[in-house]
């Protein structure tokens, strides 16, 4: 896992992460102004927009915008990485700003939508720092509003085995498929477990689980090695 | 939680759940044919598809039809939804014929998603019945067919304590909401859990997947008594 | 024909109406404000929107969310059914509030646009009633403001016989197919006759015109019982 | 009225219609293959579609391109003229083949639905004239398969006056609108009456049918003479 | 090249130009208010929109209406008769006020996107003049405020020969393809040259800018004397 | 200008290109079939899909995706690129197959058309191979199916005096922006000149033409350098 800091020249924060072949670019927007339905709350706001480019993939598959809509799976993705990042920011000390995470997979191969998740983290603290050089935290230290670290990654059972870091053909093959979202201090933050070729018990469950904490809790050392860099 | 069956005409499957004001219309579309990407591979498919009626809600809301395209709320629950229901069929039984599960929500209060899985459920066998009925399953049994029952509630912590079948305004008070997917044996299909206002340890977890699990049980009871009404 | 008042909980005014297996969901919804087209007038606005539950037909249909755009057919018995219920109120008193009626079928056997016309008077008076209980219709009675009913029939010519309330068998094999929206008075609102399979002289016209007229009169009786139970 | 045939250069049949400032370009366009639902069946089909240019009205308008969806009235009169031209031709004389009716309004000053007709008959006969010259009419002459004509006028209530062939600012005082679609034998082929303003009796719905046949006869003698010239 | 000015009757400017059997209608529409990007500039706006009839051409395309979205080549032309027509008109004469220029092609035989532009100049010019006459243009003259006029050809390379205006099945053999566009000076607006079937050297190139730089002379005299007549 | 091959894991080809701050992916994807306009040809086909990242800009526009529609601009570029690499490359030796170059803009400053047209080139060269070495060119040599190279830089006038490779302030300052293609023996595939902000003469729009051949030869230069490393 390589989290590449500061890796395009335009956004407040930019983090190119590697993980295996898997290259998820994140980068982090501030905007003046949140969506309409916030407004006058004097709360913040931070969302997620995960994309994936047509040839991340092994075949080549059409673009969203060439199809005219946007799939469920990239729904779906989306809203669990804002949720995620939502965790570990104060919205209060933002004011009416928003920061925009775009998540965009250039190679795929497994664990996209964790890498991202680890990544956009990241991304997220530094253009928090860019909002604190510009003194729009009213004060408050980067550390108080970013007030936790997030990281995700995903788990399987394949042939009735506990597995961490699926890469693609293993994920293909796993019988039950696990995302895991924590914090820094091994809380969770979102757990998705899935069974769709078959069904699982609570002794597999709690044994993906004791594997999926002791994973975030080593990607969450590479995230305060990346920002101490 | 009322399960009333063969509540519409047409379909070969229907079922009206009522849970609470919560008011969802199940039905089950046996249809030829199974999408592009499975053609020739000799197997069923069962898909759902999740809506909402403009008026469900408490405040009015504009048709997903009117705005051109579905929302990732939406996306995301008929993926659920699909996803969970497979885990109950043996595809193969079905030669290349499609089943649809079309959950529309005529009126909410809490819990319409898990609603939803629990009525398709019995909408779902009694479709398969009806192809057993007309000699498309083979030679099987239904049992052989759906050869598990599922059923889904939801579960959530308010104020720190684990409740089971929240109402719209518990929902929005809840710290962690969380939709567990059972069968009738008592194993998961799915578990998603989300602290979106706060973070939770593993002890929380451990008390929600308990208190879940015993209301899935019940609920399978309710599933059986409706089936052999 | 049934229909059943408060049907849904959330709605302003909801009524099921039945008409052999044909079954529709009218809800009728107040907002504040009106189109933009509409501001400063003072004036109020009524509009409805049709549709359709997938499977309430005899074979499935995609949603119209799905397609991503609305269909001619969907469009053209919206606009109809928002004209005719417009005849029978007083926007003026309304302030600049809306009504929505949006009218669901659940399940289709023929009728169902004059069917949710009929259902939607009934719903429409339940929500002004409701704007009453408010003190939102500026001191006028709600007999002032909805001051006439609103009932619609279609009527068709099969094998040369005019014949009223067809049903979707009947429907297909009609010659000429008629859709009279009238009020409780007896005076037209609406009248729309085709005749696709064959053209219609005089004389058949006005053979379909008195039976829908009187039609029309049966069923203003039936909603007058209806609002007074 | 004015009847210019032969106004495009690359269309099977082309019309321009003049009708006070009202001016519908109609195009007759002869296709290969009928529409999905349709093959098979030996039959052929016609169907008609109603555009305006953004600036043929008054104040300029949007193009529905640009929105990306057509409107509720923009489908609501292509159906209107598809059903009204299909009631003057033998679809099975046609073979498997269509002839798609564009109707475009060039600029506009009331009555531009009725013009619409009143013209793509002309352009249609011009079609099947074409088809004949290429015998794809299996023998059967022009007349035997455009076995009538189809016109249409639009009358309305003005201040409690039957008038024929509102120009816009008529239709917009009009208490009551009615489009009125006769063969040349003076038979019905489609009646809409709406009366969003007021409501009507029976008295003035057929003054106004009478007057609306009196018109449609004159258009009919007019559609003859262009066709002969 | 016919430019047939005051050809609508509800536009400010509306010119049908033809050439050859090409044919179309530009009109100008002047709207008060300018893009939102462009507020509190006090500049005007000048745009364009091109779009072809679905059987303008020799066989029917589908409405991108119907198709729902705008294809590649139409918003390309759009964009050049916008900037071509940018080119001629001091913006901050009109005040925040936009034209809008729609140019429809009736009937395409090659030559369309430079025949647009060429008539777009005229309808723009009557345009601007309406404006003058209600004093919209603060005291400044038409030809002040249309300080230049524009006009555009197509040349071509065809078997190594240049050629000027190329009609459809010329435009379909040519090996090189080239737009020019030109002011009534001879200096250029907008030049665009594409070799697809095969590529061109200098002396090649040179040899079409003379023949278009020659043809838009001629262009420009045929607009002075419309303008004058 | 660097040009990193084999960037991406996934794609036939894939080339990373920088040009000062700005970066663009070029993939090039082989796959089976044609589009079905071109089926039964014999001839393959290249096209292209050129993207920006929502924070490649300075300031965060909305993804085309979310909109659900592709935008003007977008659309002529990516018509751009793809008619530049047809003019290097035999369509008749790819058999029925396509080559999609797809060009997302990962950080942008200036000269993203031009850079992804020369990075293109290239990932296109690398497919070509990967399909030399699965035998699917019908014996024919790389340098024969990709008989030319294809570069392309753009100029400008900035107060008056010719520039080559423009960044984004330089862009926007210009009186005239000029895209050229060229091959790598000096022809031109494509030339296109715009002078928005003023006219230009000959003599002016000579010098561009100069330039740009000679900044295309340093491009084709590299272009053979990265390709023999």
């Amino acid at each position: 896992m390589t989290l590449a800091r500061h890796w395009s020249a335009n956004p407040e924060g930019s983090v190119l992460v590697e993980f295996g072949a898997t290259r998820v670019l994140c980068t982090a927007s501030v905007t003046e102004g949140v969506p309409r339905w916030r407004k006058g709350s004097g709360l913040g706001w931070v969302t997620a927009e995960y994309a994936m480019l047509p040839r991340a993939t092994n075949s080549r598959s059409d673009r969203e915008s060439v199809k005219g809509r946007i799939g469920g799976r990239t729904h779906e993705i989306s809203r669990l990485i804002g949720r995620s990042l939502r965790a570990c920011i104060d919205l209060k000390a933002l004011g009416e700003n928003s920061i925009v995470l775009d998540c965009d997979v250039l190679n795929a191969d497994g664990g996209t939508r964790t890498a991202a998740i680890t990544g956009a983290y990241v991304a997220l603290h530094d253009a928090v720092t860019w909002m604190a050089g510009r003194k729009m935290l009213g004060g408050r230290t980067v550390e108080k509003v970013v007030h936790r670290s997030v990281a995700a990654v995903s788990v399987g059972l394949i042939g009735g085995e506990p597995r961490l870091d699926l890469c693609y053909t293993e994920d293909v093959a796993a019988d039950v498929d696990m995302n895991i979202v924590c914090t820094g201090e091994g809380d969770f933050v979102e757990v998705q477990g899935t069974g769709e070729a078959t069904v699982f018990g609570r002794a597999q469950l709690d044994a993906l689980l004791d594997l999926g904490v002791a994973g975030c809790a080593d990607l969450a050392e590479a995230q305060r090695k990346a920002l101490s860099a």
